[in-house]
């Protein structure tokens, strides 16, 4: 099969591997699509190694496609089951193999199965953002929720999962364009974050509190990590819960005890890539039981900014670093 | 009334007050002990000040004595009744007005009821330690609890706690006697922590994972703050929970992000005194139905170190900031 494969430097190749082989209780999928996921970049810089479960050099964390081959006693798909879902690596390939339950079936919209391209933009963003503020975070209806890099994938995800459950989301991004296009999908209101020019602290506490009557975020969704982290907990209101679950801002942050303490704040860290068969197949069952019926009732979109071929992965790769893109960017693989 | 009252420059003088009238649903306490608090101490230096629904100026956050009046619609308790409880503050004097809900009955052992001083060293401790790290932090039979300052009264109360719902106490302390007379309370090993002179960094995290057999602790129970909660962070297990209860080391902690979320940790700020009623009510709810039973049991003892009189409060004070006592200090209120 072909697959791009991390070369040396971390170049992206185009190369041919042995096709995987599904084996008891495992599913072989025919990959169509593939989202692009920030992780890749780290990967390909050795920052972000690929657990045992995945093939060690060819990135891609979620997949769209059909069920080509299963192994002995997998029972929970058929070969032609049209499929998405997390994958803990090799996306970047005709074929990956994965446990079957880890997998959901594409959901259809009105009566019309999403296509590939659509289907792979939704798992990675979807799942970490519903399991994050939802199943983690305990978001509720009436709460407020702050979202970070609220154009991002997951940020896009996010805003539209607050808003489905009755929640109100308060975004943050670089550009202004990027929060008006947020609003169009249900972000409540906009912060344009003010960074330090070494991104050493970043400003938006106190706008968010003016947002929210003085209340402050229920619950913080943080990609960035770094100087967002004691920002985002001046943002929270009592008992609020910060859930990290990126570092694009790094990975070092100097916090305020005594404001953990006196307002009662709780901070997770969650990561879906690291977790154990038990868990990814628990959020290969959210996104068929959670998320599939509100995708099939167009309360979540995928968000799709542009779509390349396996042999463009390098100029997707550009495209994600360069912070320009909204919502996901998705690999075709014919 | 009298009681001990915060004078200028944080001295503690025995005065003559106006007893307090019980409203409805209120109770009134003839108190007849009060355990000290590390927070009593924070409140002289002006560091804690009482919430709205305490005197300002007169410390004491436990007391055990009898209901001596009642409000109008008070149906919980009756005058005579035995009680005790966490209160909001004022529990340095004779007579204190709560609402009837937040008190619990004096639990008796074997038969016998436990005697005030006793009584007024279980609320605050054992509430919070078992809050924290039961309700909230979600401890369970089979998992590690790592205890810091273990001889304190709260950590004296946390190691008893781990044993009695089967978890495994390992617990810090600056000597070797307090972890000596820990471990009659059921502590499983002991550390004592290491740290910089500076105080700006301490080391126990590779112990912890020596000592479990290279699991980590599922919850660390911390009351010292500042550079304890980096290395506590370390001496995490995957999905291990860090519960923050005091800052007796400082409040400023510089947070390895990546950590936090490569093994999903989870840190959350608490404190009892700052919570609104109904929680309140609920840490009252939770004496009597969780730590009285197992008081009865003789499972869980009431650590007492030394008693002073009213009069004697400054002194009580005194000792509690040596960092000698072992267990809870308390008042007796003739």
């Amino acid at each position: 099969m072909r697959a791009v494969v991390i070369g040396d430097g971390g170049s992206l190749e185009l190369r041919e591997l042995p096709t995987p082989e599904p084996g008891p209780g495992q599913a072989r999928v025919r990959v169509r699509a593939c989202g692009v996921n920030r992780a890749d970049l780290l990967q390909r810089r050795g920052l972000y190694p690929a657990p045992p479960d995945a093939p060690a050099d060819v990135p891609g964390l979620e997949i769209a496609g059909e069920v080509d081959a299963v192994g002995s006693g997998t029972t929970d798909v058929r070969v032609g089951d049209r499929v998405h879902g997390v994958v803990s690596g090799g996306g970047y390939g005709e074929y990956v193999v994965v446990h079957a339950r880890t997998l959901a079936p594409i959901p259809s919209v009105g009566g019309v199965p999403l296509g590939f391209v659509e289907a792979a933009a939704v798992p990675e963003a979807f799942v970490t953002a519903y399991d994050a503020m939802v199943v983690q975070g305990g978001l509720a209806a009436g709460e407020v929720a702050l979202v970070h890099a609220a154009g991002s994938g997951v940020g896009t995800a996010a805003v539209q999962i607050a808003r489905a459950i009755g929640a109100r989301a308060i975004g943050t991004a670089r550009s202004q364009e990027k929060l008006d296009r947020a609003a169009a999908l249900g972000l409540g209101a906009g912060i344009v974050a003010e960074a330090s020019p070494d991104g050493a602290s970043v400003t938006f506490a106190a706008r968010v509190r003016e947002l929210s009557e003085g209340r402050g975020a229920d619950l913080a969704l943080d990609l960035v990590g770094g100087a967002y982290v004691p920002e985002s907990l001046a943002a929270l209101a009592d008992r609020g819960r910060l859930v990290l679950v990126g570092l694009m801002g790094g990975a070092k942050a100097s916090v305020d005890l005594g404001l953990v303490l006196r307002r009662r704040l709780r901070v997770f860290g969650t990561v879906l890539r690291s977790r154990p068969l038990e868990e990814k197949i628990l959020a290969g069952q959210l996104l068929a039981r959670n998320i599939a019926p509100l995708v099939a009732e167009a309360k979540l979109l995928p968000v799709v900014d542009r779509v390349f071929s396996l042999a463009q992965a390098a100029e997707a790769h550009d495209l994600m670093a360069s912070n320009a893109s909204f919502g996901k960017i998705v690999l075709t693989v014919d």
